[in-house]
C-alpha cells in the first residue's frame, strides 16, 4: 500500500527535512514481525516476493517519485536516497552534484552545487566521498570534492596530475587498483596492450583473477597461453591437477599437461596428450607403466591392466594385475586374447583357490563378530530397560532420571555432548559426525555402548552385503575350473552370513509396532497413566534413532542383486 | 532334569504299557509356554540349545536307556520309540524284528518276532510297513511282513521274484524308484554301469537331479559330458544361460557354450570360448559385432566399444558407440590411439554440444516439476492441517475423525488398504510395494496426494543427484574443447538444481523439532491438554513416515561426490 501511494506520502510530508529524516532512519527490519509479531499458528506472513531489500526498494521508489515530481526542489532528498541504499550509490550522487555545477538550475530556490556537496559531506565521510569521486574517473568531480575537504592540495594534486598524464585505460586501471577494485582494474589494464601484460599477469596472480582474465583474451593469443599456464600452476597447488592439465592441453602446452595429468592419475588424458606430442613408443610404454603403478596403488586394477596391455604391450603384467585385483573374467579374456593359457595354470587357478579360502575365512570372522556384538547388544539393552523400569517404579513416570535410561537417552546425551564441545566444532558436519563417532566406544560399559554396537553391526552388514557381485564372479570362475567343492562351501558360508544379518535387522533396529498401540484414554485413565503410556510408546519407536543422524540406521540390503549359482547345491 | 533321570523314570513307571502310552502321547509342543505361559515382561524362556525336536530327543533318550537296561524286556517299547520319532525309523524297527526271528532270545518272557511284528502292525499302517520293509532290500523281512499283512501272495510274490533276479544295484534302484526315493535310486543306478546310462539320464531329467548326478561321475567321463549337456539344456530353459555355458565349456562342448554365452550377453566368456575353438578371424569379428549390438541395446556402450575395437577391429564404430554412450574420455582415448582426430570434429564436438543442451534442458524441466510439486505439497498439507484443527475445535481431542486429517492419516489408510487387498497380495513384498505405489496418484485432491507428491519429489532428487559423475565428465570435455560458455551454463543450472533440491528437503521431510518440546505437564495440565500436546508433537514428527516403508523417506544426497570445476565461474 505504501509503495502505491508514494506521491501522496511525499506531498503530505511536504518537507525536505522530514523526507530526509524518514530516509536516514530506514532500517532493514520487518517491524510487522519484530515490533508486532503475530500470534503463533496464525496465518503465515506473506513473504516479500522480490529478492530486493526493503531499504533499497523504499529508497528507489521515493527517489523516482521525487525525480518525476520536482528534481530541483527535492534535490537533497534525492541525494539522500542514493546515499542511504544498502550499498550507497555515491558515484551517482556525486555525478548529480557535478551536473549542478556544470548547469546550475535556473529555478528559484534550487539547490546549488556548493550546498549539495556540503550536504553530501554531512552524510558521508569525506575520505569515502573522495575515493568514490576518483572512481568516476572525472577529475573535475575529484577536484570539487577535494577542495571541499580538509585535504592538503600538496597531497592530492601531484597524484591527480600524475594520473592525468597516463594513457586513459592505464589511468583508469591505476585508479581502480588504488580503490582495490581489482576486477575493473584488470579489464582496464587488459585494454592497454601487450607492453603492460606483465602487470596483468602479476595482478591476476595476486588477486587470483584467472578465470576473469582468460575471458579478456582470445583463445589463440599468446596472452591466453601465458594466463592458462599461470592458472594451471595455481590449480596444481590447489590439488586440481586434472583441470590444470585440461587448460594446458587446450592452450597448446602438451608436455606440461602430460605432467599434470600424470600427477593426478588422469591416465586417459595423459595417454591422449602423450600421443598428441607424440611421445616415442618406448617412452609411451614407460609412461603407461608409471600410470599403471599409480593405479595399482589405488586398487584400480582393470585400468592398470589396460595400460599395461595396450600401451606398455606387456600382456603378462596386465593379466597379473587383473588376477591381483580379482577381476577374473577380464583376466581370462586377456589370457585367451594373447594365447597365454599357461598363466591359467601358473597363476589364475592358484589365485582362485587362495581367494576362495580368504573370502570364506573373512566371512566366517565377520559372522563371528556380528554374533558377538548382537548378543552383547541384547544384554546392554536389557540392562538399560531394567534400570529404567526400576526408576519408574521408584519415582513415578514424571521422574526425569528415568529418561536417562530410556532408549532415547543416548540421543540426548549425544546432543548435549556435541553442544558442550562446540569449541572443537569442525568446519563441516562430516567432521563433526566423525568426531562424535569417536565418542562411541565398544568397550563394555561405555556410556553409549549400545549405539557403538549398532554402528559396528551396521558396518559389518554393509561390508558383507557389498560383496555380492564379487562373490558371484568368484563362484563362476571356480565352477569353470571345476572347483565345485570350494565354490559350494563359499556359497553356503555367504548365504548363511547374509541370512544371519538379514535375520538380525528387526532385532537390532526394532520397528515401532504401530498396530499394537493399545488405547491410552478411557474412563479410568489419569494424566499420569496417559503420560506413562505415551512415554512407553515413544520408547518403542525408533523415531529418534531415525532422525538423529548419529544413530546408525538399519542398512538397506541389496537383495535385488542375484549372486547365487543354481548349479551349486 | 527329565533327561538326566530317564532310568529312574523307567524304573518307577515299571510298565511296558505305560512307557508305550507315554511315548505315543508325546507332542511337539512346549507346554511350559502353551499350557503355563509366563507373565509378559518376565524373564524370557531359555530356548532349547540343540536344534533337535523335543519328541526325537525324548524318544532317543528313552530308547537308549531301555536298550542298556534290558533290551529283551523293553523290546516293544524300544520299537515304539523308533516308530514315534517325527520321521519314523521303520526300517530299524523292522530290522529289530528280523533279528528276533533269526536269533530268538533265550531269556524267559522275551518277546517273539511274531509278537513284535504284530505290535508294529498295530502301530503302523500295513502298507507303510511293507513299503519300508522293501526299503531295507532284505527279502526275508519283506516276506515276513507280507505274510503278516492281508496282501495277496499272487500280487507280491511275482514282484519279489522279479526283483530277486536283478543285478544287486539294479535291484536296489528298482526298489528305490518304486518307493520314490529318487536320490538313492540314482546312486544305485549309477553303479550299474554304462548299459543303463540312458536310464540314468532319464531319471535325472525327470527328477531334476542334475547336480547330484554330476557328483557320481568323474569329470573326464563321457557320462559327465552327457549329464552336463542335459543340465545345460535345462538351465537355458530356466534363464540361466551363463551357468549353462560354464558347464558346457568345462566339459568340452565349446560350440554350445558359445551359443549359451552369446544368448545372455556374457561376452567375455563368449569371446574366450570362441578363441579356444578357435573361430576364424572373420567369424570372430562377426561374433564381436553381434555381441556389441546386444550390449548397445542394454546401454553398455563401453563394453560394446571394446568388442568393436579389439575383436571386430572397427575403431570407428567403437568410437561412435562411446560417443553415443557419453563416455567422452574413453572416446577420446580411442581417437588418439587410432589417430582418428577427424572424428573429434565430425562427431565428438557436435555430440558434446548436443549433450550440454539436452542436459541443461533436462535439468531445467526437472527443477520446474520439482518446484511445482513442492508448492502443491505445501498447499495440500495446509489444507489437511486446517481440516484437522477444525475437527479438534469442534469435537475435542478424543475425536477419532480428527485423526483422519492428521499427517499420519495416509499411513493408516494405506495399511488398511493393503490388508483389504490381501487377495491380490503378490509373491514378493516388492510387488506389493509396487502395487501400493500405484494407489498413489498425483491427481489434485486424490486421497494420498501428499504422499504421491513426496514420492515424486524423492524420485526427482535421486535422478538429479545421480548425475554428478556424468555432469563432471561432460564439463571436463567441454572445457577441453573451449566450450567454456556452455559448460558454465550447465554448471550453473546443475548447481542451482542441487541447491533447490537440497534446500527443499527439510521442508518436504520435516524433522522432529526435538529441542522445541514445550513442557506438557504441570499443575494446570489435564488429561486432555496432555493428550492434545502429545498429538501435536506426533504430528510434527515424521516418525510414522520414517517407519512405514511406503512413505518415501528423504533421499540421501551424494554430497561427497565433487563434480564442480573450479575453472568455471
Amino acid at each position: 500500500v505504501f509503495l502505491e501511494n508514494i506521491e501522496t506520502f511525499i506531498t503530505q510530508l511536504n518537507s525536505i527535512n522530514h523526507i530526509n529524516l524518514f530516509l536516514t532512519e530506514l532500517k532493514e527490519e520487518d517491524t510487522s514481525c519484530t515490533m508486532y509479531p503475530r500470534p503463533e499458528g496464525g496465518p503465515s506472513q506473506t513473504p516479500s516476493v522480490s529478492g530486493q531489500k526493503k531499504v533499497d526498494v523504499v529508497c528507489d521508489a521515493l527517489r523516482k517519485a521525487m525525480e518525476s515530481m520536482n528534481p530541483n526542489k527535492f534535490c537533497l532528498s534525492i541525494l539522500t536516497a542514493y546515499v542511504k541504499k544498502t550499498v550507497p550509490e555515491l558515484e551517482v550522487a556525486l555525478q548529480k552534484v557535478h551536473e549542478l555545477r556544470e548547469n546550475p538550475p535556473a529555478a528559484a530556490g534550487a539547490v546549488s552545487a556548493e550546498e549539495a556537496l556540503k550536504y553530501l559531506l554531512f552524510l558521508v565521510n569525506v575520505n569515502d566521498l573522495y575515493e568514490h569521486s576518483l572512481g568516476t574517473y572525472d577529475f573535475d568531480l575529484v577536484l570539487m570534492v577535494a577542495e571541499k575537504s580538509q585535504k592538503d592540495p600538496k597531497e592530492y594534486l601531484p597524484f591527480l596530475n600524475m594520473l592525468k598524464n597516463l594513457e586513459p585505460n592505464y589511468q583508469r586501471y591505476t585508479i581502480d587498483k588504488h580503490l582495490k577494485r581489482y576486477r575493473k582494474a584488470l579489464v582496464h589494464l587488459s585494454k592497454t596492450g601487450e607492453e603492460h601484460f606483465t602487470e596483468v599477469l602479476q595482478l591476476v596472480k595476486e588477486q587470483k583473477l584467472f578465470s576473469e582474465a582468460l575471458k579478456l583474451y582470445t583463445t589463440d593469443s599468446p596472452q591466453y597461453k601465458r594466463l592458462s599456464s599461470a592458472y594451471a600452476e595455481h590449480l596444481v597447488e590447489q590439488q586440481q591437477a586434472e583441470q590444470a592439465g585440461l587448460l594446458l592441453w587446450r592452450c597448446g602446452l602438451p608436455a606440461r599437461a602430460l605432467q599434470a595429468f600424470t600427477s593426478c592419475s588422469s591416465w586417459r588424458n595423459a595417454i591422449c596428450v602423450a600421443q598428441q606430442i607424440p611421445l616415442p613408443t618406448d617412452q609411451l610404454a614407460l609412461l603407461a607403466r608409471d600410470l599403471a603403478e599409480r593405479l595399482t596403488e589405488q586398487r584400480r586394477y582393470s585400468e592398470a591392466a589396460l595400460l599395461l596391455d595396450q600401451y606398455a604391450k606387456d600382456c603378462e603384467e596386465a593379466i597379473l594385475a587383473l588376477i591381483t585385483g580379482a577381476v577374473w573374467e577380464e583376466a581370462l579374456r586377456l589370457i585367451y586374447m594373447h594365447n597365454r593359457q599357461d598363466i591359467t595354470e601358473t597363476n589364475l587357478k592358484p589365485a582362485l583357490l587362495e581367494a576362495v579360502n580368504s573370502q570364506t575365512g573373512f566371512l566366517e570372522a565377520q559372522v563371528a563378530t556380528f554374533t558377538r556384538h548382537r548378543s552383547r547388544l541384547a544384554v546392554v539393552r536389557e540392562q538399560k530397560e531394567k534400570a529404567r523400569l526400576d526408576m519408574l517404579d521408584e519415582e513415578g513416570p514424571d521422574c526425569p532420571d528415568a529418561e536417562l535410561y530410556s532408549e532415547a537417552s543416548s540421543v540426548m546425551t549425544a546432543s548435549k555432548y556435541s553442544q558442550s564441545n562446540s569449541r572443537i566444532s569442525s568446519r563441516s558436519s562430516k567432521n563433526r559426525r566423525k568426531a562424535e563417532r569417536k565418542k562411541l566406544s565398544l568397550k563394555e560399559g561405555s556410556p553409549m555402548e549400545d549405539r557403538a554396537l549398532m554402528h559396528a553391526l551396521s558396518e559389518i552388514i554393509s561390508t558383507v552385503d557389498k560383496m555380492r557381485e564379487e562373490i558371484h564372479s568368484l563362484l563362476k570362475s571356480l565352477v569353470l575350473f571345476q572347483f565345485d567343492k570350494q565354490a559350494e562351501k563359499l556359497q553356503l558360508v555367504y548365504e548363511e552370513a547374509l541370512q544371519t544379518m538379514e535375520g538380525a535387522v528387526p532385532e537390532v533396529w526394532p520397528e515401532a509396532l504401530l498396530n499394537s498401540n493399545t488405547p491410552v484414554t478411557g474412563p479410568n485413565s489419569t494424566a499420569n497413566s496417559i503420560m506413562a503410556s505415551f512415554q512407553q510408546q515413544q520408547q518403542q519407536k525408533p523415531a529418534a534413532s531415525q532422525l538423529d543422524p548419529e544413530i546408525p540406521t538399519a542398512p538397506k540390503m541389496k537383495n535385488g542383486v542375484k549372486w547365487k549359482l543354481t548349479i551349486l547345491k
